[in-house]
């Protein structure tokens, strides 16, 4: 008998009870003995619930029953998440998390103490949802060193994104329409200023590149300035708006940035719409591979969480996570980065100043948009766009393109 | 040092021993000591190669030499590469394989008999080149049962079907040209008529099943009398035709066939254009996932092979993969299995029979295409469409359509 705590009866912790139950028979039969949840520990009452008589608000209670093996941290936030996984694991055991705001800023020396007790710290749960990408990553693309990864990491701003280029409705109103649909958070702030994607790709590239980087030196925009415009133009263009985590190596350098970038029909993330997300990975010997799925929801994060458990389960005094230092990986300034650059100026730009100032452009018109003037440059280093365009007074809006 | 022979310097084996010298260092890191490809066994003579100086013929030195603990099967075809492996797993060594024809027939053997020794038997690049699936699978996938895998699976097909797509070509033209730049061999059955396909989805319907499927029970179906009409057909109906091999759950029954199929805009298969390939799995938690990514080539399946030697060298004498029981699962007839039916008639057959006979139908009319009436019929089962179809004298061309 396996038995677990789960910390944190909302959504997916609820969902953590309900996968187990629903599918224990082939659970039981994988792990190779039963999987039983022994607590669930909420500051709510949890009398009227299910669990009502596994609620306990003591988390003593947890760390000093030796038989509890496993426990599943979905709380959120990083306290008192990072206390009560920095115990569970100084008293034998093994963490499954979801909480990629404690992955973020304290996976490196949750990793490190989890392989010196001889245990594991999952969080398959904590980027994409359900979608395989933490034991790919950590297991499956070990043959290769990593060039990029790239994923729509945000499940609310990519359907924001994608009723506004199929409805051309605007920004405010879509996001209005999806806060009633629940799709939403009533203050959206962490999904569509871009820093849940943030933190997804913080924990990609300490990952892909071994070393711990801080989700604060991540250059992050959101997609609150996307207009109705924009989406006319990326139609012209055959090209798709979508909110991007990317980190890309190039020699020795690493650059992060999450913003919205538009990216053509070729691009393995065109198809990922509405609330699914989806991660691109290039390799050095695998070339192209993406990974797509659900990135939240109750059931498709709790199957992560389950799966996690089950590793755990049928790992138990065995490290199987490859860890990342904790050593700082500082990133390159991303003034060296290189796009393509979709720029907007007003119609009575002089455009000979732009051939002059940016080179050979691609002039870009859009069904109905007659007022403006729009071109996407060659390929360039962010600062040596963000000086060229200092020549021109008033500049509409812009957007980096993503060039595989 | 982990010491490992590579069986076979054709493609693939050469691409082996090139991704584990390309990245030794990050390779050597993640096992936690070096990797050295001690053998390569081949008929050929290797002199000159850069493998020279570790050419074998006679297996029994790799057998007998206690410091090999992996070996790497890439010779393809069930033998000898079955009394290799079979060899290897009882001296002690763990095997490597990219070779579906073995793991589709040999595979629940060899699994259940590495399983006996404390040994693995892996074969990532079996099933989708370098495209992470049997370990997802295996290892990430664990928490759900899965109701329906439905994969394009054979790279050479896809570019063909893409090539007459989109140029507008007819199948003998683009087989011809993909047989020119090497994408498709000069004996192409293999491939044209689904068997490939049909071997690697047995090996996911197996493991996604727990039971050994006979690759010679899934009805399989080739892409030979594909036309350029069903393509301007498909591009009416604004979906693609693709080679599809399918296995779903529906109660008791499973079923698997491979065939050409049209999928809609809004399958996550629909972006896998060219050599790709992508596998979809639906599983009853976590919903929709696809894996996506290269399905053959040198360094993409070299890739996989060697993931699973860095798996297998960290865990030594411990076995890491779910098996899949000896025991025969009987596939349902595909009779029951139901889809929609796209049908071409000559343009002079009678349309209130085909609306008596099958209900209400969609026409469908195709740019250029004059002298026939077709259309798409209701979700029915197959019995039924092969019953009901027999009223009809000369049918031009039919395509199930796959409905999610």
């Amino acid at each position: 008998m396996i038995n677990i705590a789960v910390l944190g009866y909302g959504t997916i912790g609820s969902g953590v009870v309900e996968v187990i139950e629903t599918n224990h028979e082939s659970i039981n039969h994988k792990i190779g003995e039963p999987v039983h949840v022994k607590y669930v520990l909420d500051k709510r009452d949890l009398s009227d619930t299910p669990v009502a008589s596994k609620a306990v608000t003591d988390y003593d209670i947890i760390l000093n029953d030796d038989e509890v093996s496993i426990v599943v941290e979905v709380l959120g936030g990083v306290e008192p998440a990072y206390t009560f996984a920095t115990q569970a694991l100084e008293h034998g055991k093994s963490v499954a998390t979801s909480n990629k705001e404690l992955v973020a800023e304290k996976g490196a020396e949750l990793l490190a103490l989890a392989k010196s007790k001889n245990l594991n710290f999952l969080f398959e749960a904590s980027v994409g949802g359900g979608i395989p990408i933490i034991r790919p990553l950590n297991q499956s693309l070990t043959a290769d060193e990593i060039n990029e990864i790239t994923g729509i990491l945000n499940g609310t701003t990519n359907y924001i994104l994608t009723k506004m280029a199929d409805e051309g409705t605007d920004f405010d109103e879509v996001l209005k329409d999806a806060q009633n649909k629940g799709y939403a958070e009533l203050h959206p702030e962490a999904d569509v200023e871009g820093y849940d994607a943030c933190r997804k790709i913080a924990i990609l590239t300490s990952l892909a590149f071994g070393m711990q980087v801080d989700y604060e030196d991540v250059h992050t925009e959101g997609i609150t300035k996307i207009t109705e415009t924009d989406m006319k133009y990326a139609k012209a263009l055959n090209m798709s708006i979508k909110l991007l985590g990317t980190s890309k190596k190039i020699g020795d350098n690493v650059y992060a940035m999450v913003c919205p970038m538009m990216i053509g029909k070729n691009h393995p993330l065109i198809g990922v719409n509405d609330v699914f997300n989806g991660i691109f990975v290039n390799g050095n010997v695998i070339g192209d591979v993406m990974f797509y799925g659900a990135g939240a929801g109750k059931l498709p994060t709790a199957s992560a969480v389950v799966a996690d458990v089950i590793d755990a389960a049928k790992h138990k005094e065995r490290n199987i996570m490859q860890i990342w230092s904790e050593k700082k990986l500082h990133l390159a300034d991303i003034g060296e980065f290189e796009h393509k650059f979709f720029v907007r100026l007003p119609k009575d730009s002089d455009r000979s100043k732009v051939k002059e100032v940016f080179g050979d452009v691609e002039e870009v018109s859009a069904e109905g948009v007659t007022d403006e003037f729009a071109f996407v440059t060659l390929k360039m280093k962010e600062k040596d766009y963000q000086e060229k365009i200092k020549a021109f007074d008033s500049v509409l809006g812009m957007i980096r393109i993503n060039v595989k």
